[in-house]
């Protein structure tokens, strides 16, 4: 496949609620980067995370050729964890195009409640 | 009307879950491509799905003049099925400009959650 | 303020659901296109719909000049109403630039469901 | 980092629920723009609401350089409160690039719904 996406991206939104209704894996809130590499070469990806009152922190991801990815911020623990009820941003700088993609999933009250949006896709 | 769209798009999330809390087709959980082909050609589109770790897979379907197609990822079975409760990505191929959209729709719990994004458009 | 915006703009989803759990306004399920025209000049847009099944319909609207204009779908008279529970998608075609915007409310269960995303603004 | 994102956006969707069924402040009926300002320079940014039927008001704010600033449409009180229950749109127009995204957590119902769309970045 030809190759398709860009470089960097950006996710304005971040927070990670630190109450669920269940404790099933897949319906405990969570915020995830869906990050897809569509090319044959794996991506290295770095994830910058902003705060509203300190000093960003750097995460590295690796996206294998032509697979999918859908990391939850949650599960990130090096070089330390995502503070829950934070508000954040996040940066995505890799070495071949990828495509990413936001979404949480919200269960702090007994339904679940989801949004979702491709990412900024920096020029 | 004047040519609108892009030829190449993705969608990086990719979800469809196997509960629903209704039988009704309408409010069955449910992952959607809408797909809008405003020209006077019809598109052919092919749907290349990514996973976390297999191959990807091809699909294609036809979207005529001036016609719009809400597919849901849920009704794909040839050459298969799309496994539930699985991650996956898709990137769309079209030989004419087409616009893409994604939605889904969740009932695994009693009330429904909704998310939508407008896909990815390559350059 | 300089001029921000395009003059055509696509959604790819549609589709008003004809069940709605209360009666106020606020809270009846609708499908709306939020513009922005933020320029001196009134925008005159048409709006075609596009359907899965039928030839399109073309709809006009006029947004002032520095007003913002929620349009919901459900409100289209002229020359027909909207079908209900029908996919459908639209292109906004405007004369001066403008922001779209896409927004479902949907509470055909007892809880509200929300979706929105910047519609696709082409080149 | 280098710098990422764009110096005007929009946000064309814009209703601030004026009922909720908490009190408690991350659970209240709200609706945000996420800002973030990766670049090592502070952002000085004019946020200009449009309504349906009056003229605009101008707003300012700074987000310091490496940082996010998940602003809350609630929250702006000079010069004057935003209205509730009424339509509006937002354009952000910045010294430095930024990224925003829009979020409302609209608590009308007893559940919690969520939606979010990365801003519309003008070229």
């Amino acid at each position: 496949m030809q190759p398709i996406g860009r470089k960097r991206w950006s996710i304005a939104e971040g927070y990670i609620p630190s109450q669920s209704s269940f404790s099933d894996r897949a319906l405990v809130s969570h915020e995830t980067a869906c990050i897809l590499n569509a090319g044959d070469q794996d991506a290295h990806v770095s994830i910058t995370l902003f705060f509203a009152d300190r000093e960003p922190v750097v995460y590295r991801v690796t996206v294998s050729a032509r697979r999918t990815l859908h990391l939850r911020f949650n599960d990130l623990k090096d070089p330390e964890t995502v503070p829950r009820d934070t508000d954040f941003s996040s940066v995505f700088e890799s070495d071949v195009p990828i495509i990413v993609q936001h979404t949480r999933l919200d269960s702090r009250r007994a339904e679940v409640a989801l949004m979702s949006t491709t990412a900024y896709a920096d020029a």
